[in-house]
Order: structure tokens, then C-alpha cells, then sequence
């Protein structure tokens, strides 16, 4: 383990951390909060650790290889969550330091799960913060130093590797540092849009700029108690579309930018993606509409609902948890489901969906015709075998952290439907689930191991579960 | 496809079920019920269609390929369980038929889940039609046939694979009849030495039989309202016991006859089930001691239930239901987990579990040591990547075959527990599940699609997923 390496990456990222923080202050000096002051020894304290790190750790080898690249990502996650937590505790308005971590480990992660019962309570700055967190969490912190400072040679793509969400991380350009400048290009894009549209619907600025931050990073964190039921139908659709947006995989929008149109249609995970959008409103506007007015707002809440769902955002216009049990089964289905890889959305991704449905029909079909041979192919492009083992793998995993926390929250005892979706909803980086931690609800009640153990869930799903087990692995720290 | 093979071992299927249903005519003989004229039909019938089928099919090719073995295995457990719930239809003791139906499929592929809500109503004949539906489920009837009646070459293992359940399932002796022979050997044995144990502890003689059924076969129908809640300890204890017994790859009692105790120590599986058991009841346990009298009743009766789940027989003393979320995630987890492989037991197996926790550690190898190469061992053996893929594909037709069949007969709104167990509970052949399917409830109350739903996922289960799935895709009756 090249631990000087890691060291001095993380030293970037408390840095990092330093200069994200400085927006939220100015935000306070704006509104003249005094919250604003809790971010300022955190600011120091980056700084102060963070300068030393980058200055004095000099990494005979600068080569990156998967092991680093893994352990700096889960370290630098870790660190993060618990760095950013910090203003929320210093300026009490947030007093248990557990539910702090909780608050922004949900943020960065862009799980968007809450254990305040009054969001409307908090200052804006913090409430700022709250949100940048989900903005800074979507596209990834390592992406963004790498972006803006070419540390470890401009050509290593295991940070944005380890960091991206997708089975199989594509370089879009020839230069690793070159493909995080035009990813975060593409997101600052299309955040910016949203703000303008949001705009142009008489959203008031801070509120569209929380709600876009919200958006982009599928995160969901609002700044109103009924999340976004409050505004008018307009804003609410704006943010349907670009939930559904950023829930593409973002080479999607190169390819758009080179005017490769039959490249974009060819895409099948684009595809499935907007067949799942479609066909999910449909059954649920069948099992639901006498629930609602008119058949026209039936359809503007259900895509809300599975445009937010599928995108992982978790902004709400309406309580889903008052639907009948099969529109919310499907709800739960497309929590699993998750959204395009290299999207800023999480859960298990539609393409690793793709690959195991192929993986299944290939496996029939050599039982059938016990001497055929069939490649797995998603968009006409041959899925090598190792990329299908490492799905399984995915997958095993998955479970394995999915019933080991379920049957460590359930001490709590909250019933199933809360427990389960509960996890449901925190590895997969939704924000809501059903029953007590319905759109109505949120985690307040959860008892402080259960919010830890929570808080590892989100970080585990973020990072596509390999990172953080890899880091608490002995084998991983041993000399080789 | 080669129809005539496939048409002439369904008749042999035929046969068999009129040879078996001689048994509950002897029975109604015995308590003079006229319930007994219901079977009389039915041998007629079973006679009729399977005499000439067995009769006029000269399959030209006598070879039975994977594709045929498990089409021939798919067709037996469909027909058999409409045939076997004739009797039940024409007594009009079940009155509607999609109920009958629903038993019967849930008495050959040993769930024991019921629609029944007063069991002690039904005749005598019935009641040992029920269990010994069960009996014959546990080890297989083409099984049986074989054992009987080589008829498509002694040597052949695919009909043996398509019925048994496991990963891989591995030939005892040289023949594949002799292994049939043998296997039912033990069943036949065990099952009897059940049958001495429950007599001796004072059990009626017909209680004793259909328990002794229930068990060998991890089925669960009980015979009384309370399942065994009314019997004494003794004979509760007896029944943990051979559930258990029956938990365990039969291999383990070759080796044993044959005096081989080290390789049965060796038995990766098996330390694993133990150390699975003997953990489970002591966390549950700590989580429920203070609703029982004293520590020893509260082993007995957790012992109990962690036996009667992971056997996945679903016999019960107590209503687990009302114990703590904590004890019955565990019991959920169990649920999941099931037998070991190659017992008549259900649920995905410890084997299929073992080869994919060790799938992950050596994708997190590989992930840490790129240039490593490793072998998956289990018991010592090595488990080539056939295997380990076919597992994959196998979870991934399990979750497929899950959210469909959940998303379904959620229509009935019973709410997510109930939900999701009683999915959890027939998928694995358990029986009872949580909420409204518990130990105290049943599926009475499921609309009739979702009770067909209920039986196609019981057959699924049973036959390990691949079967059914099989028989139902186009690409099997294409010619080739």
C-alpha cells in the first residue's frame, strides 16, 4: 500500500473541503446568520491538516494503482462526511454529533434521508451547505481535484474509476483529467440551466439554486417541510425533467455535443431507462387515478414520483405511502433499480440490470443448445466475461451489506415495511422509503447505531459497495 | 425436442400418481370415509391417459438430453399437482379448484403453506393425501420412477439433476438408477426411524405418519389447527431433530454408512449449517428470552423454529410472529438461506451461498492483487466457473421470478409484510411467513390469481427456478 499517496490525495480533498465551505459563509454573510461562524474553524482546521499532508508527503511512486485508487476514495468519503458534518455541530442547530454525520453523510452520498423533523428551522447557510453537499457528492470529489489538478499523471483513470457509478467506466477522452474537466463541464451545464428555468418560473434564487443542487446530484434534500409540494406545477415539472436528466449516463450529452444522434438512439440502457419511465407511470396511474383530481394531475404526480424514485433524487410532490400496495411495490422494484451508469444517479444501475438479463437468457440458452456460444452484447458492444463476474460480485455483495444492516436496524424495531425499506432506500441513495420513513416521514426515531450503521449504507451505495469493504479488508493493508 | 421421450416418462408420472393414491383409498377404507370414493376417479383417469402413453410412445432416440430432462421434469410437477388435487375438488371438502390447486402444489414441493383455516375438518384420507404429497415431493418423483424403472438408460443423470436441489448435483454410485435406489434408501430409512421415535413418545399412529411425512419431506402441513403446538415436548423434539436430519445432504449418510467420518467432518456445508443453526437460536434467543418462562422452553422452542425455517418445513410450537423485528428478520434471513444442498429441504442453499460469498472474496483479491489467480474450494473440492456462473444465473432468475411474483399479488394489498414473506415463504418452500401468512395465519384470503401466482412460484422453487422458466420460452420447442 502506497499510504503516502493516499495521504497526499486526501490532503487535496480536505483542501477541497476548505474552499467548498467558503460558499456557504458567504451565503451567511448575505442573510448576516451567525451560523456562519461554524464553518469557519472547520475552514482552518482543513487547511491546517490539509496543507502539511500535500507539502509532505512525497510518494516515491506517483503510479496509481486500483488498490490506492480504492482506499483513497473510501478514506477520502469518510473523511468528508465527517469534515463537512462539523458546521452542523459547532453551530447547535443540529446537537447530536451522530445525527450531524447522518445529515451530511446523506448529502454527499446524495441519498437525500433526513433526521430533521423541521427543515424550515435551519439557517440558510446551512441549509446551503446541505445541498451543496448532494452537488459536491453527484459527480464525485476525486473527479473534481483530478479535474482541477493533475496530481497523480494526467492518464490514470482508478479515481474516476473507483468513484463513478456503472459496471464497466468508459474514457471519454484520451486523458483521464481531461474526461473529469468535461464531465463536470456537462453538470455545472445543466445545473446552471436548471437554475434558469427554475428561475423563469418565479422560483425565488436560493431556492432554485438549493433545488438545482438537489436535482443534479439526485440527491433530494429540499428546503421546505412538504419537500417540494408547495410549488406551483411549472417548478415541479422543471425538476421532473432534469431528475430524469441527470439520470442518463453523461455520455450521452458528448455524444449529443458531436451531433451523434444514431449513436445516442442506438444506446439500449437510454432506452429501457425511459420504457421503465413510461411503462411504471402507466400501472401506477391505473392502480391509483381515483386518487386524484384529474387524469392530468394523476400523471404530473406519478412521473414526479418515478422520475424522482428511479433517479434516486427523493423529492416529493405527493405522500406515495397513502398508494396501494402494487404502485408502491413498483416504487420499491425502481429503487433497486436505480438509474443509467455514469449518471450522478445511484442504485444498482440499469446496465448491470441489462448484463445480468443477458447473462440469464445466455445461461438458458446453453442449457437449450448445451454446444452454442453467445457474447453478452449491450448496444451492439461485446460485455467481456470479467465485467459480467464483476456484476455478480456487485450483487453479492449488495446482499451481503443489504441484510447485515437490515438485521442490525431492525434492534430498533419499527416494524418490517419501515426497516426494509429503510435499507431499501439508504444503500441504493433514494431518500425516502415507505411507512415511517415514507415522504412524510424521515429517521429522526432510528436509535444512534442504527443512524451509523445507515451512514455506512449511504457511503457503501455511493461508491457501488466494493470501496468501503475493500478498506475494512486486513488482506488490503498487508505488504506484497 | 424429442416429444414421444417426454410424453412417455409423463406417463410413467401418471402411473405412479394412480399406484400412490392407493394409499388414502386404504386409509378411507380403514375409517370407513366416503371422502376415499373421491380418489377412485382419479386412479381411473391417471390409468387411462398414462397406460397408453407409456404404450404407444416409441421415442426413435432413447438419449435424454439436458433439454429434454428438464422439459420432462417441468411437465411432471405441473401435471401432478393438477392431478393430485382432483381428490380434494371431487370430495367438495376444498370447494373451489384453484384451492385444491394451491394445496396440492404446496404439498408436492414440501412448502406446506395452506388456504385451509380449519384443517381438523378434512377426512382422514385427505389429510394423509396432503402429507404424503409431501413425502413425495421431498425426494422426487421421477426420482422414484428411476429407481423403479430404468427406462431411458440406467446411466442417465438428467432427470436426477433437473429434480434435485443444489448447484451441482453429484452421482453417488455409477448408475444413475442405483443412485435413486440408494437415495430413496435413506429417505425410505430415515423417515421411518421418525415414525418408531413419534410412536414411542405415545403419538397416535396416523399423527405419527403424517408428521413423520411432513418432516422427511421438510414440508410443514400439519395435521391439527396449532401445527404441533399441542404435542409434547418429547415429540416436538423428536421432529427438531429429523428436521434437521433432513436438512442435510444425503451424501453425508453414504459417507457415514460407509464409516467415512472424516470427509464427513470435512463437509464444508455442513459445519456451516450447524454453525448457522446453533448462532441463530442463541441471537434470537438474547432478543427473546423474556417471552418465555424459563431459558430451557425458550431454546426448545427457538431450536424449533430455526429448524423448522431453515429445513424449510414451517412446522410450529409458537407463534413467532409476535416475537421482535430483530428475531424475525433472522428468521427471514433463514428463509432466504435454506437447506443444505442435495436434502430435501428448500430455499437457495448453503452450498449456492458458500460459492458465492467466495466468489466476492476473490473478486476483492483480484481487486487488490490484479495479477492473482485463485480457485473457489469447497469441502477441499474445486468448483469450476461453470458452476460458479450457473449460480449467478440462478440468483439472478430468483429476484426476476421474486419482484414479479411480488409486484403481482401485491394487487391484493395485504400490505408489504405480508407481501414480501408470503413471496419469501413460496419461492422457498417454507410455508408460513410473517403478518397475515404467520405461523398463525394462511393464504386463504389471496384472490385467485394471486394464489395461481402462489403455485407457479412453489414449483419454481422447488424444481430450483430453471425448469418452469425453461418450459416456457419459445427457443425450447424450436427444432434444431
Amino acid at each position: 500500500m502506497n499510504k503516502k499517496l493516499v495521504l497526499k490525495l486526501n490532503g487535496y480533498i480536505l483542501l477541497f473541503d476548505a474552499i467548498a465551505m467558503i460558499l456557504p459563509v458567504l451565503v451567511a454573510v448575505y442573510y448576516r446568520e451567525k451560523a456562519g461562524f461554524a464553518f469557519l474553524p472547520v475552514i482552518v482546521l482543513c487547511v491546517a491538516l490539509g496543507l502539511p499532508l500535500i507539502l509532505s508527503m512525497k510518494p516515491k511512486n506517483k503510479q496509481l494503482f486500483a488498490r490506492e485508487g480504492i482506499v483513497t476514495v473510501a478514506v477520502a468519503w469518510v473523511m468528508m462526511s465527517l469534515v463537512g458534518s462539523l458546521p452542523f455541530f459547532l453551530s447547535k442547530e443540529i446537537p447530536s454529533f451522530i445525527d450531524c454525520f447522518f445529515e451530511t453523510t446523506s448529502g454527499f452520498t446524495t441519498t437525500g434521508a433526513t433526521i430533521l423533523t423541521n427543515v424550515e428551522a435551519l439557517s440558510k447557510c446551512l441549509l446551503f451547505w446541505r445541498s451543496f453537499t448532494h452537488w459536491i457528492g453527484g459527480m464525485g470529489v476525486l473527479m473534481f481535484v483530478m479535474a482541477i489538478a493533475p496530481m497523480a499523471g494526467g492518464t490514470n483513470m482508478q479515481l474516476i474509476r473507483a468513484e463513478s457509478p456503472g459496471p464497466k467506466v468508459e474514457k471519454l477522452l484520451p486523458k483521464a483529467n481531461m474526461t473529469a474537466k468535461a464531465l463536470y463541464g456537462i453538470y455545472i451545464g445543466l445545473t446552471v440551466l436548471e437554475i434558469v428555468f427554475l428561475l423563469a418560473g418565479k422560483m425565488p434564487l436560493f431556492d432554485a439554486v438549493t433545488t438545482a443542487f438537489g436535482t443534479a446530484g439526485t440527491g433530494g434534500f429540499g428546503i421546505k417541510n412538504d419537500s417540494l409540494a408547495g410549488y406551483s406545477a411549472y417548478i415541479q415539472s422543471v425538476v421532473t425533467a432534469f431528475m430524469l436528466l441527470f439520470s442518463v449516463n453523461f455520455n450521452i450529452y458528448f455524444l449529443i455535443v458531436a451531433r451523434k444522434f444514431s449513436a445516442v438512439w442506438k444506446n439500449e440502457e437510454l432506452r429501457v431507462f425511459f420504457f421503465v419511465v413510461i411503462a411504471s407511470v402507466a400501472l401506477i396511474a391505473l392502480n391509483t387515478f381515483r386518487l386524484f383530481d384529474n387524469i392530468g394531475g394523476a400523471v404530473h404526480h406519478i412521473l414526479f414520483a418515478v422520475a424522482s424514485i428511479i433517479s434516486t433524487s427523493g423529492f416529493a410532490t405527493v405522500d406515495f405511502n397513502v398508494w396501494p400496495d402494487f404502485s408502491k411495490t413498483i416504487l420499491v422494484v425502481l429503487m433497486f433499480v436505480g438509474a443509467c451508469a455514469g449518471s450522478t444517479g445511484g442504485g444498482i444501475k440499469l446496465s448491470r440490470i441489462l448484463i445480468m438479463f443477458k447473462s440469464l437468457k445466455r445461461e438458458f440458452s446453453s442449457l437449450i443448445h448445451p454446444r452454442s456460444v453467445q457474447t453478452i452484447r449491450i448496444s451492439g458492444k461485446k460485455i467481456d466475461d470479467e465485467t459480467v463476474k464483476r456484476v455478480s460480485s456487485y450483487m453479492i455483495c449488495y446482499v451481503l451489506i443489504f441484510f447485515t444492516s437490515l438485521l442490525i436496524i431492525s434492534l430498533d424495531n419499527f416494524g418490517f415495511e419501515t426497516n426494509f425499506t429503510a435499507v431499501v432506500s439508504t444503500i441504493n441513495n433514494i431518500g425516502p422509503g415507505l411507512a415511517q420513513v415514507g415522504p412524510a416521514g424521515n429517521f429522526s426515531n432510528f436509535s444512534d447505531l442504527s443512524k451509523i450503521v445507515f451512514s455506512v449504507v449511504m457511503i457503501c451505495g455511493r461508491l457501488e459497495l466494493f470501496p468501503i469493504m475493500i478498506l475494512l479488508l486486513p488482506q488490503t493493508w498487508k505488504k506484497y
